[in-house]
């Protein structure tokens, strides 16, 4: 397989890219990552490629189009089984996966949003108690684990390792830290940090602070 | 297997609860129905085996919680995965199936609400065109097909065919009719209503209307 046969549609502050990257990089493949200016202007290829979301990633495999980003991530660790699986090998422990994959989808990036638009305390305050809830949640689902599936970092990991890059933003417009608030949550965001799937990966936490810094502009917030 | 072994935690009028049904019904597999009384109050049962959404259906799988209807169906297939298999065998048309049920879940229900919630006539007009553009999106994605995935009966086919059951109620407080809007996505349902796995499961969806008038009582709406 050559790398063009693999091109994603990218974005390099978006947390679902990354994911699909982690992927990638997890399971050794060799891809083409192509910037698009979001923006600027979105690229014929992507319109075309997600008619229904206009959204990033795309995986483009042999020119055919998987959108979604945990549905990418589902998809690639489905065709390359044999290569350092993700997912468990039992369909419960599937179904398990797609349910946490889910609740981080619907909850951690729009949780995170209502802090850095928060232009009053009282919302503010309560943005983060819901954020902090949502950590909470997901520190009940790892427990004791090293990883959300046990010994091995794997799907789940992939899906929400990706997010926690963007929280250094939220703790700053938030007046909270993670590792105060859900200290084995915390742990296992060093843990994965340690890998290098993830450390090529994610971007300057500071860097993503200062992209949110302009968002909050482009919202009229200062 | 005894029957006793796949427990489902059921609420008569829910389309999601009608999805592990016909999947049920599609594989030949028998099982235990426990309806809950949601507008009484919630089992004990329900809270301790769903307790991050606390919402029916619940499988209880040998007493194994599985929850979120398209991920019980998705757990099912896998499971009994020789008993007339719902998913495609390809991680491609797997991807696809796993898309669409995504987008039915985040669009039709709550596309469908927005009509009877409806009090302004501006606002149902909205509503009656925002959710006759969600039936558009999924009649293209239907095509010239007999069904979602091609020929046969399939995984997305049991997602969308569900929440078929309300559409009637939607078009008396709608004002709009599906089969005039969306005449091959019409025809696909009917082509579904012929399936006992659906016929079975589907009630009467004057009754399905009945239930919303109820509700549109409850919410303050005559």
């Amino acid at each position: 397989m050559s790398k063009e046969d693999l091109l994603l549609l990218d974005f390099w502050v978006s947390p679902f890219c990354m994911r699909v990257k982690i992927a990638f990089a997890e399971k050794g493949l060799a891809y083409i990552s192509q910037e698009e200016d979001l923006l600027g202007g979105k690229s014929e290829l992507l319109l075309k490629s997600n008619p229904i979301y206009q959204k990033v990633p795309i995986l483009l495999d042999n020119g055919k189009p998987i959108v979604e980003s945990s549905n990418i991530v589902y998809y690639i660790d489905e065709k390359y089984a044999n290569q350092n699986p993700l997912l468990p090998s039992c369909a419960y422990g599937r179904s398990r996966a797609r349910f946490w994959a889910d609740f981080i989808d619907k909850k951690v990036y729009e949780g995170g949003m209502a802090i850095w638009r928060s232009t009053k305390a009282d919302e503010l305050e309560l943005a983060k108690k819901e954020f902090v809830d949502i950590l909470k949640k997901l520190e009940g689902a790892l427990g004791d684990k090293d990883y959300f599936g046990g010994d091995n970092f794997g799907y789940i990991d992939v899906i929400a390792i990706s997010m926690t890059c963007w929280f250094h933003a939220y703790e700053r417009f938030g007046g909270f830290k993670v590792d105060e608030e859900c200290p084995k949550f915390d742990a296992w965001i060093k843990r994965c940090l340690k890998r290098e799937s993830v450390a090529s990966v994610l971007p300057d936490p500071e860097k993503v602070y200062e992209f949110v810094v302009m968002l909050r502009k482009m919202h009229g917030i200062e």
